[in-house]
């Protein structure tokens, strides 16, 4: 499904609900995708994101190296996928093959976009002063992709030793806070 | 309802999918609560949790200063008392008593647990060098609480602009993930 551009301002509702995502990098001609569920919106415009990268993980040398990737989410239609990146390492696995994930090229970065996920965050490393203490890198958008017509994509929201839960309905209330 | 003291090394799995949170403080006697989303976790154990507390909130300085607060964690029925409490400040109002919420004492930090919340992770600041940069507050959890007849609690989750995701099921996969 052709992506459109989606505006930076509007970012932070994909990533606030603390959605899984799959963090593609790219090093040396090898694209890698780490399962990832520890980030957190750091700044509305232009939009930030702080993101825990353990160094036992290989995406950890493709990330500080690089200083490029992108923040994939997908949705519950990839939850077997999405396990099958996090149960494997891209030290001995071509994750895109093994899990029949395409890779589609970015515009602004040498890591791939997951064509599979209704969105996709073009990011660049912008602070790198926690990596050594907390593994979190600060990660600035800098283009941002989504499917139209997966609006209400179910994402996964993950609780801790395979267990997932699923987004349920959206309810609207009268709140004043962006 | 009675809560139970909850082991620290599962606290990763109350906060990793992302709920809103009621952040309490307290400070002079006075005690106020803010609704969050902006936070991740960054260690498992002692869990380790990071979160942006903006500079322009009441309880910015209450936490600078105090270095305690209590992570308190809404479930659906709470709804309308969590968008009463991220459209108001603590500088006008005693949210406890404008939106019928009930301080309990803590039992490692000042600051009030709210009674109706289904989980409550005391915490401390344990680092604040990116405080003046981002706003972002490492917290130690150093004791939870959750209401062990209440696991299944539906979480909100906040998609901007009144739009809150309402947590749906949960699945379970076959991951090896912690």
């Amino acid at each position: 499904m052709a992506k459109r551009a989606f505006p930076l301002s509007k970012v932070y509702g994909l990533l606030e609900p603390g959605p899984v995502v799959l963090l593609t990098t790219a090093r040396s001609g090898k694209a890698n995708i780490m399962t990832m569920s520890w980030h957190t919106m750091m700044e509305f415009e232009p939009p930030l994101v702080g993101c825990v990268v353990s160094n036992r993980n290989f995406s950890f040398e493709a990330l500080k190296a690089t200083r490029q990737c992108v923040i994939n989410i997908p949705a519950v239609d990839l939850a077997h996928k999405v396990v099958g990146c996090g149960n494997s390492s891209g030290r001995r696995v071509d994750k895109f093959k093994s899990f029949g994930l395409t890779p589609l090229p970015a515009s602004s970065v040498e890591a791939p976009l997951i064509d599979e996920c209704h969105a996709n965050l073009e990011c660049r490393v912008v602070d790198t002063r926690m990596v050594n203490r907390y593994n979190l890198f600060v990660l600035g958008v800098v283009k941002a992709w989504v499917d139209p017509t997966r609006k209400d994509a179910r994402t996964l929201h993950h609780r801790g030793w395979g267990a997932f839960m699923v987004a349920g309905e959206t309810i609207k209330l009268p709140s004043t806070m962006r």
